[in-house]
């Protein structure tokens, strides 16, 4: 098997006695072989200081109750500083178009979250949810690639909303999903995709060098945006603003965690993604390719200066604690132990609820992993952490029947 | 001729009357059919929040003489900042190797600039100077994909200094050129490149990425490398330490500006590069690919946050003043005339002298830009800026003669 070699230098190394490194091809690892220890590589001295620099707001697991609600604390404002959300005014978003669709309204908005900006976004309302019969809501967010209108179950593209929707929406329609089950359900899209593209075409790489030469993000500027739409949401008289989900899928999974530290009054959370420790991504593949050249970590669209030494996903996600999460598509055990941690120090252990993928699903084929051994690449790495990436999806399978249990309540 | 069309419209544009903003094919430009104008695309967005935060200390040519002073100070303050220099206590310097050379004798040092770092460099000092009779020294940084070992006129990739050097070093044997010249010259790598590699290949976007999530640079850790070996430059007793030079050839230009305002007590600079204003480029090469997609800047090893929001290379440049530098590779006209406003204010015009490209020498081929307009490609914008790249080396024609009246002095 492919990642024979790995996995059982994984769990040498780290469950075992047996140090392995030495079989590890040598130009996968960074090492120097100085007797100071010092790195003459770049690379080395980079990331040596990476490692010395873990998060400063890393979640201890061995924290007491009693700290918890300021560690807490320290995270909200740690992200407003990081995420650098602008002092504008923003006006009242308006409506473009309303089309019936079959059990529910179809509406089509304009917001508009900076001086030179306009941003469309779709609210999809049931028949039958009015002032009088408000109902929960939940602010959509798609992974990369993939539009509002996708996730409305309307044709993309078609930003019209002229004709029909698509027949049979797919699991990743997951505002279409929603709607029909009686949520008012609204879906953006991100920064540079889908209407928001330049030119007809995907920009997620100019706009995000070019945010980032102005000390802002991809992601400051995408949560930004959808912390306007959700602002809006609970103004609305049909909607019933103490019940507002936030669900992000894969990209999306980024500003659920912003808006979820930055807004308190967010219900629940449905996070649709691995759950990745990215820091630890970093510093694990340094498995050169065929060329010789390691992996770059992923697209600048994900840079945010300052996140990583900072705080990490599963330390977010730990301090969304007491308010419930689903997790969708698995991750390492150890994540999803600190993160339960945190919910029992909050007093609400029943409210982070996590799968993994079916792939991963028995405990048995799971590795035991507390550090993700270097020397990796990117395949490597997702069978570590128990990703199967070809069955990314939105998992309805998982989420339709927690949002139930959840609206009991 | 391929050009015709675009210097046709920058000068109709910028320099007379008529629009022709029209006959741009549509593509080019990024813009907006909206009545209220504001953005959908969110390239259209931020580049006009780009272009509507011009950098706040931009120099003025309006600036009074008695102005000077405090806003130089402002850009050096500024520079500071941006550039994150640590505060770590640097070991001194060991000399690892010496060899024998025609005319000079070379050594091979190990700087130590961070905790986990060795950073080579080579020292070459010419016969007969010592401690009795001190020489001016040169502090030599090195272009994309230029090693010290070239600069030098050694070997590339010689690291020991085994055997001959190179028989006839050509021009961009800057550090050569200089020790022949009676000049201590010290020859130093870029951050990932020559010796500083990883496993032997360049790594400069790797390095440049961990660096940016750290919340430093690129361009913060070389000319923090550069900066310690120019300290110990000052201690030599064979350096005339009121007379050192930063010479910078392309890439190495940038680390020079860095030092320049970071330390007064350097004596002159030689900047070896086409002189751009780069936050313009990024707002005007909008002109799609043959695949539509709009020219990607430069990359990542040349972003620093928030310091086009502060200052661009001309501004630099000009705070330099009055210290003597040397542009040796042309650019716009105008940013050269803000540069002479700036010495000239500082009471000593006669200390900024600049070369064209000689493809531009002749001031009728020139253009006379006062913006560069918006919808080209990178070569349009070279030709607009009268970069001819090709001729792009180290220019001792210019520079040796230079550095001869400046030590005259």
């Amino acid at each position: 098997m492919k990642f024979a070699f790995i996995i059982a230098s994984a769990l040498s190394v780290f469950g075992g006695s047996v140090s392995v490194a030495a079989s590890v091809p040598v130009d996968s690892l960074i090492t120097t072989s100085r007797p100071d220890g010092r790195f003459v590589s770049s690379r080395g001295v980079v990331q040596q200081m990476m490692k010395e620099n873990p998060p400063v707001l890393a979640f201890d697991r061995n924290m007491k109750a009693a700290e918890f609600p300021r560690w807490q604390s320290s995270m909200k404002d740690a992200m407003k500083r990081l995420m650098r959300h602008p002092s504008v005014e923003v006006p009242a978003p308006r409506l473009v178009k309303t089309v019936a669709r079959n059990g529910y309204r179809l509406e089509k908005w304009e917001s508009y979250p900076l001086p030179g900006a306009v941003v469309p976004y779709l609210v999809m309302i049931p028949d039958g949810v009015d002032a009088s019969h408000p109902a929960p809501a939940v602010l959509c967010i798609p992974g990369f690639g993939q539009t509002k209108e996708l996730l409305a179950g309307e044709v993309q593209g078609n930003f019209n909303l002229d004709g029909q929707p698509v027949a049979e929406p797919g699991k990743n329609s997951m505002a279409y999903h929603f709607v029909r089950k009686g949520l008012v359900a609204v879906a953006v899209d991100n920064v540079s995709f889908g209407e928001l593209m330049d030119n007809g075409r995907p920009d997620y790489l100019n706009t995000s060098r070019m945010l980032l030469e102005m000390g802002w993000s991809y992601l400051g500027l995408t949560s930004w945006q959808d912390r306007v739409v959700l602002d809006w949401m609970k103004t609305l008289p049909q909607v019933d603003r103490e019940r507002i989900i936030v669900s992000g899928f894969s990209l999306g999974t980024e500003p659920l965690m912003v808006l979820g530290l930055l807004d308190d009054s967010i219900y629940a959370f449905v996070y649709n993604d691995f759950l990745c420790t990215t820091r630890e991504r970093i510093l694990v593949m340094t498995k050169p390719d065929g060329n010789g050249n390691r992996p770059f970590p992923n697209s600048i669209e994900h840079l945010i200066p300052e996140f990583l030494t900072t705080f990490d996903f599963p330390d977010i996600v730990a301090a969304l604690a007491p308010r419930p999460v689903i997790c969708t598509e698995g991750g390492l055990d150890r994540d999803f132990h600190k993160i339960a941690k945190a919910y029992e120090l909050s007093g609400a252990p029943g409210n982070f609820t996590y799968h993994h993928y079916a792939k991963y699903a028995d405990p048995t084929v799971r590795m035991d992993i507390k550090e993700v051994p270097a020397g990796v690449d990117r395949t490597q790495f997702f069978r570590i952490v128990n990703c199967d990436s070809p069955s990314h999806y939105f998992k309805t399978e998982w989420i339709l029947p927690w949002v139930d249990e959840l609206l009991k309540k």
